[in-house]
């Protein structure tokens, strides 16, 4: 769980730096103790933002009790700071939340808006003194038009509760993060989520056709449109996925959807001894044009977790486990998985297989579903990495992920969406090693700097939130940063939406 | 072609309404004599910028005689107003185009970005007294990659020839406007330009990865990313796509590409004698899962067009006309061709068939690709609507634009990328009838406002320009505009790129 570091509230610069987020100029919180949150009490102007909240909400929406608000107060990013808010509110509606923005508002107050907390990047981190909006109550599903292929929820519908709807229907909601069974489909849109299918079929941003949002003066407005095609104006809904709440607080949420896929998927799993072969056999798949709706990766730290946990039996000695579902019909799904068994036999795979066995398919892709709550088990803080590389330097950046383990001592398992070229380095430290948490931190750095030279992204699909601030200016420069907090402040001129995230 | 108005730069006011660009407060131009161009010789900005230009540019860069000028003043929007530029410059390199706006940002003078000319509302219309970005010589393609499935382009490869060179290399992009083989990718990137295939497989937005862009201050950035996801700040790429030249200069694309699609098409073709039953049938298709790869609609008046035009024989008792193709693997695309020609006959086609052949194929899409030239035999002037409605009430829309068309005594035939919903339809004007001209521009507004009131947009895939100014404002509303225009202000505090347009 995150330490408590309070993070100061910027609102009056929303071209703050990184630094005077977090006064050290790290990316995460350094107080060294977990500390209480700070009941210094509420300034002037959070009292009379409180006052008005009071004045017009239920009095069900708002929470001030410390000991609730304090499971508010951050996301499961490991290490990232947050502050006291002045309260939570638990909106049930859009009025709710217009309500507390225009509360907000009228006094500089910040805002930070929040699904369900699973975000990895402190991006729903609470900030000093502001307020809290909780979107997870306001969780209808409007509605599900199989003619229009699109369904209207609100934020804080769960991504795997829509899904389940639209399979009632036929129809696929294909965003998938491994958070599925607890985000909220706000929270996917606020950090452009993506997950095992978006190597073949796209990311949040693919699949969101309109936004209801309230601004951060409180207007209430809608961009994006209901039609299948559509070119009126900038595009603002676009905009909104991935803001991070840094632009507006979104209250409904228009996605595309997909007919239903209607083939058993066949699996296709290979383990290489080397990086070298593994990169060489994901190479392949994809210049060979196959197209697998999912395309894994998992490394021996997670196969090794997985075994001692579940007794498993997966072959240790291999360097890596590369795992591949295809979705065609058939006889071409058929086709395609003996062409990615092809990729992974020509290309070194120690042992490799195919199945259309649903069972047998459950247990190949165990050790990938297992490796999380496996490394999980082992009791240690794990800072979750999110970098993405050109697909073809992907081995190169898992070898360099390696070299960084070992030259600093950290202890890091890898999971990867290879076809993608999206790793999620899982880095373990002892709990309340101080010593080792910033051999962590220096790897962390290192890592972002390897992946910003090798033409990647810090990050691929959790988002800058507090994490990724320093990596995000390394990686875009100075010029595009400008343009970034350019837009913010026209779309916040006083900065109080989530300040100190993102942009 | 399109006449001659002079509009006037509103640089001075990025919030200029259309009132203000045309100050009869109409979308178009209203002279109605064609004039010669402005000859009253440029302002001391613009002479200011004319010499630094000249001491700046390779002399070939910049045109300046009038009557080559002349060709390039307009795009082929029908009766869209457009002005004098002081010039041309035909860019060669990115290090062009940050010159060129780096002396008209210094003098606050327009700068109109310019592909092919090819767009149908008017985007690329010069600015009296500004200068026009020809982007048609940066025309090389930098890079394909197989590995990493993407393409570089420079801004003026023509779409056909990008997509030629990605086929030689067992690549597809798929985004395929009507104009592929003349239109620019730099000028596909400024509209979001749709096509046939969208239906299937997404606008050009859903391929662009990455740009390099000019900003309105003649800085030179990148934004976007060449991984396959990332999510680093604000989505400033997807902001730029379809934003018409008025954020900034395209100097160079990034686009993600598909694997090359193995299989023959089968395509299926139904005759309807209603647009009730036409609209039942596209409806069938879409409710019951089909996804075919293109979907499309010819109207009546199409067909007797190309019959006149080409003795096609094609039955002008029917209403409408349906074509499909089904790109699916065998044997799963006999299986949709199947069901889409049942869901026709079901749901009343007259006259219904399926092939696989592929000079059949061609004969039967025949109708559709001869429509638009069919109807410029008629020698008359052709404004190409472009208003997208939710796919079910797209036979609504057909029947609205049929009783428009009746009350208001205008010639319109239609042509609709039927599985998007987005209707073109043709409205035909006799050359210099100015009773026929007006009644034409009332039909224009009314489908507008019909399609709005449908829920629909005012541009499905063309762009706003300057046609559709008025339309835009009543599709968005006040507050959406208000949002539109801060972004537009934020990125471009002169207001000098392509003013008047769009935003």
């Amino acid at each position: 769980m995150p330490e408590r570091v309070t993070v100061d509230s910027p609102a009056a610069d929303p071209a703050a730096s990184p630094a005077e987020i977090a006064p050290e100029g790290r990316p995460f919180g350094t107080a060294t103790e977990p500390a209480e949150l700070d009941t210094s009490g509420p300034s002037a102007a959070g009292r009379a933002v409180l006052a008005e909240l009071a004045a017009t909400l239920d009095p069900d929406r708002m929470l001030t009790d410390p000991d609730v608000v304090r499971t508010y107060v951050h996301d499961e990013a490991e290490w990232a700071g947050y502050g006291t808010p002045l309260c939570v509110v638990r909106a049930r509606s859009t009025d709710d939340v217009a309500a507390t923005v225009r509360a907000c508002a009228a006094h500089g107050v910040p805002v930070v808006p929040r699904g369900a907390g699973t975000g990895l990047s402190g991006g729903a981190n609470a900030v000093a003194g502001g307020v809290v909006i909780c979107l997870e109550r306001m969780r209808t599903i409007r509605e599900i038009s199989p003619g229009e292929r699109l369904a209207v929820v609100e934020p804080g519908v769960v991504n795997d509760d829509l899904r389940a709807a639209c399979a009632e229907r036929g129809l696929w909601y294909p965003p998938d993060p491994a958070s599925a069974p607890w985000s909220t489909i706000g929270g996917n849109v606020a950090t452009n989520a993506g997950g095992l299918c978006c190597v073949k079929y796209g990311v949040t941003r693919d699949y969101v056709l309109a936004l209801e949002v309230v601004t951060a003066t409180g207007e209430v407005v809608r961009v994006g449109r209901r039609t299948a095609k559509g070119v009126v104006g900038l595009d603002l809904a676009g905009l909104m996925v991935g803001s991070e709440g840094t632009l507006g607080v979104i209250t409904e949420v228009t996605v595309k959807l997909r007919p239903a896929r209607p083939v058993a998927p066949r699996t296709v799993v290979g383990f290489f001894g080397s990086l070298a072969d593994c990169g060489a056999a994901v190479a392949a798949v994809t210049e060979r044009g196959l197209q697998p709706a999912i395309f894994e990766l998992v490394d021996r730290e997670c196969l090794q977790a997985v075994n001692t946990w579940k007794q498993a039996g997966l072959p240790e000695d291999a360097a890596v486990l590369l795992l591949a579902q295809t979705d065609l019909p058939e006889p071409a799904a058929e086709a395609e998985a003996d062409a990615i068994l092809a990729a992974f036999t020509e290309h070194g795979a120690t042992e490799a297989m195919s199945s259309t066995d649903p069972v047998e398919s459950e247990a190949l892709f165990g050790a990938r579903r297992l490796a999380y709550p496996a490394l999980e088990q082992l009791g240690m803080d794990m800072l979750t990495e999110d970098v993405c590389v050109p697909r073809g330097r992907m081995a190169e950046m898992l070898a360099r992920v390696e070299e960084i383990a070992a030259a600093r001592g950290v202890r890091i398992a890898t999971v990867a969406h290879a076809g993608d070229g999206n790793l999620h380095p899982l880095m373990l430290t002892p709990r309340g090693d101080e010593a080792a948490k910033e051999r962590t931190r220096a790897a962390f750095d290192e890592i972002i700097a390897a992946a910003v030279a090798m033409g990647g992204t810090v990050t691929g699909e959790h988002g800058v939130g507090l994490l990724k601030r320093d990596g995000m200016v390394r990686e875009l420069g100075p010029e595009v940063v400008g343009l970034q907090r350019a837009v913010k402040a026209a779309l916040d001129p006083q900065g109080i939406m989530n300040p100190g995230k993102a942009v």
